[in-house]
C-alpha cells in the first residue's frame, strides 16, 4: 500500500458567535488542517490538526511544504521504521530552522503524522487504541523519537514498562468495552457565557450525570469569585470543580489568585501562566497545593513535558492529540507521566479533539498506567455530528469506540459545507 | 505618517551548494521573509526575519494573516504604546492558539516589528542604536510586554536599570564611535568544509585580526576531537575557540562530549542539546563549567529566556534579532540578562542578522550593562553585499553603523535577482 496523494483542507466552523470556546485569551472558530492520505488501495489515512480560525491556512501550507517526505513512500516501510519517519519530517534540513518541533510546524506534521497512524489502524481493522494496545512493546516503542529525552526514559526501560503493565490488561479492556472511560465536561463554564446560562447548563448537565465541571477564569477576580460561587452552589459540595485560567495571570497573579479561590475548593488550576514557564509553573503547584496544577493543550513537544514532569510542577498531564507529532509522541508523553506517577488528563474540545483522546486514555488505562484514580478525560460536546465515528458520552463516560481507526474521518457533506472560503456556509458569510 | 501597505517578499540564495552554514542539522539555503512598510510619505520601514530555505513560504504566509493589524495604522500611534501594538500581534484571539510566541507565527509577527522600528528610527533620522540610547528609559520600557516576565523584572525596575546606566554613556557611546564592537568569527569552522578548508581560513582570519573563532562539532566524537585539535593547532593557546553543537546532543551526551573535548580549551559549548530544554542546559552548565553553555538563537521568547537566566543555565545569552518579537522583547531579554549578570553574546549569520544585531550590542554597552566583558558579538561573512547599508567588520569589531534605520534594506537589484521563485537566480535553476 502506497500513499500516492496528500490532500489537504481548510475546515471552519463559525462558533465565535454563541461564545462558544471564549476564554480568558481565545474566541475562535473552531477549525481543523485537514488531511486526507490516498492510496489507491480502498483505504484512506485522515488526520487532522486543531486550530481557532484565522491562520488555519498557515497550517495548511506547513502542510504542503512537509508532504514531499509522504508521497510515494509504501505503508509498510514507513510502520517498519516510523521513528525514521518521524525525523524525515521533524529534522528536515532546511525545515527544521522554523521550530524545530513547536507551533504551526510541529501541528503540521501532527496532522500527518496521525493520519498515516489512522492509515495503520484501519489496515489492522482496528480502533486506535486497541492498535497500540496489540502492539508489541518493542514495536511500540520503536516508533517513539527518544531525541532530547534519554536523560528521563531510554527505550529499554519504556518496553519493560509495556511489558509489566501486560499483567491485567484484558480485564481492563474487558472494563473498558463494558464501562467506557471517565469523562468531565468542559461545556457548562465558558467565560463568554451570562451567569443564567452558566446556572442552566450546570443543572442540564447534573441530569446528565456529569460529576466533574470545569469553568473558565480570568483577570478579573471579583467576576472569577462570582461565578465560582454559582459553579459551585449548583454543582454542590462533593461533585470536582476545575478551574482554567487559559494563561491569563502571571506567575506571582496566580499564587493571589488561586488563595482567593480556594474556598470554592478547585481540583485543579489549568493553565494558569504562559505554557512555556515550567519554573513558573513549579513555583505555582508549591504555593497552591493541594489545588493541582494541569497544564499541556499548549505544551509544545515531548522535551516540554520532560521538563514539567522532572519539575514537579503538574500534577495533571493534559495531553494534546494534534499539536505534538502525533501519536508517537503522545505516547512518549504518556510513557513520561506513567514514570514520573502522574495522571494522563488529555486536553479536548475545539473540533475532533474528544475523538482523538479517547483513544489516548484507553490506551493509557489498559496499557501503560493501568489506574482511574486522579484520571479524567475531557469532553465538551461541540461539532460531534460532523464526524463519521462521532465519540459518545454516556452517563459521564466516553463509550469506547469500535469502529478502525481514529474516529477523526469527516463526512463529505460537512467537508463541502465547512470549506474555507469555498464552502457553501461560508459563501453565505460572504452573501 | 500612516502604514499604508505591508509588502512581503521570499527571497532566498542558494547557499547550500557550497555547504556553507553547515552544520549538524542544517543545511539551508538563506532565506528571508521580507516586510516592506509603505507609507506614501517618502519613508519605508523594512524588517525581515531569517530563515534556511524551504518553508519561507509559511513564514510569508504568517505575516500576510498578521498584516490587517497594521495597515491603516499611524506610525504615531503605534509608537505611543508599542506594548499594545505588539499585543494585538501576539494575542490576536485566533491566531494565538497557533504559538503563542513560538515558531513561524513569532518570526512573523519579529519581521513585521523590525519594520516598524525601522520606519521610526529612520523617521529619527538615526540609527537603531542611537535610536534606542536616546529613548527616555520611560518610552522605551512602555514599548516591552512584561506578560509572563514579572517574575524576575518589572517596569519600574527596568527603568531605573537604564536610569543608572546613564553614567558614562557619554564615554562608552564614543568609544563606540572610534573603536566599533568587539566580535568574533564562525567563517571558518562549519561542520561540511573539509579540513584543509578550515586551516586556511582560520591562517586568513588569523591574518586579518581575528582573535575568537566558532567551530562546529557534531555527533561523531572523534572527528569532533580531530577538527578541534586542527582548529586550536592552528588559532593557538591563547585565541578563544568555541564550539557549537547546534542541539545535537542529548543531555548525557552533551557531558560526555565535553569532557573529553575540554583539553582543547573551549571557551563555551553553544546549543548542546533542544533549545527547549531549560533544566538539561542547567544540568550540562553543572557538569562543564569552567566552559560556558551558551544559547539563544533558536529560544523562542522572553519566557525562555527568563528560566534559562533563572536557572542559571548559560553564561552566554544569545539573543537572536528576528526570531523572537522585534526589537522591543529583544530589549527585555537584554534587561533580563542584565539583571541576572550574565553576558549577552547575540547570534548572527544567515542573511540580515549581523546587520541587525550590530545595532543591539552597541545599545546594550551604551545604554544597559556598560560592560564588554566576556563579550562578542557573532560575524559570519556572508550575504553582506546585498545590503544597502552592509555591517563592516574591521579589526575583529563591527563599525559602529551611521546610516538613520535597522541597516536592513536589502538592494532592489538583489530582490529582483533572488526573489523565489521568479527571481533571475531562482529562474536559473530551474532553467
Amino acid at each position: 500500500m502506497k500513499i500516492t496523494n496528500v490532500v489537504v483542507r481548510d475546515i471552519r466552523f463559525p462558533t465565535s458567535a454563541q461564545q462558544d470556546g471564549s476564554d480568558a485569551l481565545n474566541l475562535g472558530d473552531y477549525s481543523a488542517t485537514y488531511v486526507v492520505l490516498e492510496t489507491g488501495a480502498g483505504l484512506e489515512g485522515h488526520g487532522l490538526t486543531f486550530t481557532n480560525g484565522r491562520g488555519n491556512e498557515i497550517v495548511v501550507a506547513a502542510v504542503h511544504a512537509l508532504k514531499h517526505h509522504v508521497v510515494g513512500r509504501r505503508l509498510d516501510d514507513i510502520v517498519a521504521d516510523m521513528r525514521a519517519f518521524f525525523r524525515d519530517l521533524t529534522v528536515d534540513k532546511q525545515l527544521r530552522w522554523l521550530g524545530p518541533e513547536k507551533g504551526i510546524l510541529h501541528m503540521a506534521t501532527g496532522a500527518i503524522l496521525n493520519a498515516v497512524w489512522d492509515l495503520w489502524a484501519k489496515r489492522e481493522k482496528k480502533p486506535m487504541w486497541k492498535h497500540l494496545v496489540d502492539l508489541a512493546p518493542e514495536q511500540l516503542v520503536s516508533t517513539i523519537d527518544f531525541t532530547y529525552i534519554t536523560d528521563v526514559l531510554k527505550p529499554q526501560e519504556a518496553i519493560e514498562m509495556l511489558h509489566a503493565a501486560k499483567a491485567g490488561a484484558e480485564a481492563r479492556e474487558a472494563e473498558m468495552r463494558r464501562d467506557g472511560y471517565p469523562a468531565y465536561t468542559t461545556s457548562t463554564g465558558w467565560l463568554g457565557y451570562p451567569d443564567e446560562k452558566v446556572r442552566r447548563l450546570c443543572r442540564e448537565a447534573i441530569a446528565e450525570g456529569w460529576t466533574a465541571f470545569k469553568m473558565k477564569v480570568g483577570q478579573n477576580l471579583e467576576d472569577n469569585v462570582r461565578r465560582a460561587a454559582i459553579m459551585r452552589e449548583e454543582i454542590g459540595p462533593t461533585r470536582k470543580l476545575m478551574m482554567d485560567a487559559n494563561q491569563c495571570w502571571d506567575v506571582d497573579e496566580s499564587i493571589t489568585q488561586m488563595k482567593a479561590l480556594a474556598r470554592f475548593d478547585p481540583w485543579w488550576i489549568e493553565e494558569p501562566t504562559s505554557p512555556d514557564d515550567i519554573l513558573g509553573h513549579a513555583r505555582i503547584a508549591r504555593a497552591v497545593a493541594p489545588i493541582g496544577v494541569a497544564t499541556g493543550e499548549v505544551c509544545q513537544n515531548r522535551v516540554m513535558f520532560k521538563q514539567l514532569l522532572q519539575a514537579d510542577a503538574i500534577k495533571f498531564v493534559q495531553v494534546d492529540s494534534c499539536r505534538m507529532g502525533g501519536v508517537n509522541e503522545a505516547v512518549a508523553v504518556i510513557l513520561m507521566a506513567n514514570k514520573f506517577k502522574k495522571a494522563v488528563c488529555p486536553h479536548a474540545g475545539g473540533v475532533g479533539l474528544c475523538e482523538y483522546v479517547q483513544h489516548l486514555s484507553i490506551f493509557d488505562y489498559i496499557a501503560v498506567s493501568g489506574s482511574l484514580e486522579d484520571r479524567l478525560c475531557e469532553y465538551v460536546d461541540h461539532l460531534h455530528e460532523h464526524f463519521v465515528d462521532p465519540c459518545v458520552a454516556r452517563n459521564a463516560r466516553y463509550v469506547t469506540p469500535l469502529r478502525p481507526g481514529y474516529s477523526i474521518d469527516i463526512k463529505p457533506q460537512s467537508i463541502a459545507e465547512y470549506e474555507f472560503p469555498t464552502g457553501r456556509v461560508w459563501q453565505k458569510f460572504v452573501a
